[in-house]
């Protein structure tokens, strides 16, 4: 069993030393105050550096990382459909290959999990594991309405579901569905059943365009997205809510009764001007489970957690003309301990106990170089290549910010970006 | 005279050699087409590299770059009380220290010309020329309507402005009047006279938050800040107003016709609760000169350019609702040639004769894995990581991301950071 010793890592302000050993976090202790045996650990002086649980992008699409600018300057629904036009081209193995890359990019941006929605899924299994982080990948229906694919789809999860059970703890199977405007009613029906026979949890994109608000309550009889979900009995702390931006109070009260986590997807939001009105006080305050998420490539156009909190706090701050708006405690709950609270896994915080995801931020630069807090220049100031190293699942997946195989990643991206023109 | 060769740099869409001179860009032709003498140069193979012209970062006060996160969580005023109250036990040597900071902040980010507001200019100017970037540097007048500040004020200004004569070229001398709120009527008249009368520039902060233009409406008849300064005779080319967020149709339509220059700062008006909403079009159209500025790192929290042009137009598509809005080509312009424009100078573009202020972009890694335009890719998916090598006045400044004195400055910051608290 592997051992890693972090040697005076910064933790929640106390410097201290931190046992890994197999896949947990065995022991954290003020530095040198170490009890438990640590011989034969791998020992790393982290002096200067802070350590932090990995974050957690709580609604993206891997897959699309090779698809940035794709449908620039378009809409929402114009932009879909410009998507839905590539996407019926792309194979697996364009599918390993972006996923790789996404998982290149989260790794250099300090994600070490992240809840996914795309096709091929096999292949980004394959490509999650030999990366080395963590996961949930999903099964996504999205019938459009036609019966047929619905049977297919069905088949097609059910297969999935039962593969899934011979994965690598390191990943969760999930069922996505992919929208209310995308999926049949009765499609919408099966997925909440087998999710809910097989203790799995539900992914799909609510209320993320005001279109998409229009058009449900016009014909499901002046009901909101939510209401509808609700009616249909699909909501409940096992439903993972991508968006949620057009709300009305009482579709808060609905999400925060449930348990819902909500994921707010800010630059996705924005680029498509979507909505930028994210209520979160609101949310968090009627119980929901507020993440945050960067959405997938096509439309944010990176996989960057730091900037996704940036500017979810900037944007709140904004709208709500209130400076303290989203304050950076929260946000960094947002990012780590909420997701795994969304998909029921033992991580999200430095603990002794938790899986071992953990990232190391170096502060030996300018954007650290002020009174604030370090949560307050991580945020505000600093970018992404703070972050020094990776452990994920008790594993180095980055170390002084190499990945070893970051040189053949984007060789082989470049190879098969073709296939998307 | 010092000569440099850039091989197989990207000028534009076209693989090209770029000749540096001296100061000034001598030529730029198609790769291995160059006809003019190039021996002795020093010889730099860019392949997969792309040539911008440095940004240009309109509206900043360097000297904050160690005040990151004073007084978070603040609305506008509270927030400037509070730096106010530090701001009156600073001293040069902070200053000297502060704005190297800045200065390395800005080159590792890309920018090589900024237009300061702040105190201690001499040690300013002594840290900006030792780095080797071009700013230009004011005498901030703020009298607070306090007429024995004001006489001060008009001496140092004048004492300033004979010293700048013997300033090296690459700094620019503003008289900077901090903004009605802070100066009186009379002081602002003088700073008009005096500018005119020395043809420099004039930078002042208009219409930043609500407060200030219900203030100046009940203090002055009913003008707004736009019309008040408009009736002083203080509009013109040759001023740079920054912030402009709570402008009516006919302050954007004087703005216009005077030919303003208008510094938009997005992250500060987010984080402050300023206001979001720029009126980035009308503006445009109006004839103003729309540039981009970060403000300081007390607001924003850093002095990164393509951090601000990403959410300039992040946050434009969302108010606007319009996806379309604030298009990457416009970005480029508001960050380079506007500037150039602004302040008068032969720079902002990559040309032939123009001074020679390039930055080198570094495409291999997976923001530009995608069909998108390397513009796009820069703004929406990169981050300021991704320039490699900065040339300023014909000299690099940075290589391979390396600067050469960023240890010592960083040590010199951590030595003067506990004056501020």
């Amino acid at each position: 069993m592997g051992k890693i010793l972090l040697k005076n890592i910064e933790v929640q302000g106390i410097r201290s030393d931190i046992l890994v050993e197999g896949q947990y976090i065995r022991n954290v202790a003020p530095a040198a105050e170490m009890t438990v045996i640590h011989e034969g650990a791998e020992v790393v002086d982290c002096t200067g550096k802070v350590a932090l649980p990995g974050f957690i992008n709580m609604h993206t699409h891997a897959g699309m990382s090779m698809m940035r600018g794709v449908g620039e300057d378009m809409a929402f629904h114009e932009w879909l459909a410009s998507i839905w036009e590539i996407e019926k081209d792309i194979d697996g193995e364009y599918i390993y290959h972006a996923t790789r890359m996404a998982c290149l990019e989260m790794i250099k941006t300090g994600t070490t999990l992240f809840n996914d929605q795309y096709w091929h899924t096999p292949m980004a299994y394959k490509a999650v594991t030999e990366m080395g982080i963590r996961a949930a990948l999903s099964y996504v229906i999205c019938d459009r309405n036609d019966p047929e694919t619905s049977e297919i789809q069905k088949v097609e999860c059910r297969k999935l579901y039962e593969e899934s059970k011979s994965w690598s703890d390191t990943v969760v199977f999930v069922v996505s569905v992919h929208a209310i405007y995308s999926v049949s009613e009765s499609m919408i029906l099966w997925a909440r059943d087998f999710a809910r026979e097989n203790g799995l949890k539900i992914h799909i994109h609510v209320s993320e365009t005001e279109k998409e608000v229009k058009d449900c309550m016009e014909q499901h009889g002046g009901m909101s997205p939510v209401e509808y979900l609700d009616s249909l009995g699909l909501l409940g702390p096992d439903v993972i809510a991508a968006h949620t931006i057009w709300l009305s109070d009482k579709d808060i009260e609905i999400l925060g009764k449930r348990g819902v986590t909500c994921v707010h997807n800010i630059n996705s939001n924005l680029k498509l001007a979507s909505g930028y009105r994210f209520r979160y006080n609101e949310l968090r305050d009627a119980g929901a489970n507020v993440c945050i998420g960067t959405d997938g490539c096509g439309s944010s156009n990176n996989l960057d957690m730091l900037e996704a909190m940036k500017t979810s706090a900037m944007v709140q701050k904004a709208w709500r003309n209130d400076p303290a708006a989203m304050p950076v405690k929260e946000l960094f709950q947002m990012s780590s301990a909420n997701g795994a609270k969304a998909l029921g896994l033992n991580l999200g915080e430095i603990r002794e106990g938790a899986l071992a995801d953990i990232i190391i931020i170096d502060t030996d630069n300018y954007h650290f170089m002020s009174p604030a807090s370090f949560e307050a220049n991580l945020i505000y100031s600093a970018h992404s290549d703070c972050v020094d190293s990776v452990i994920c699942n008790g594993r180095f997946v980055m170390k002084n910010r190499v990945v070893s195989a970051e040189r053949e990643i984007l060789d082989q991206a470049k190879k098969h970006l073709n296939n998307i023109l």
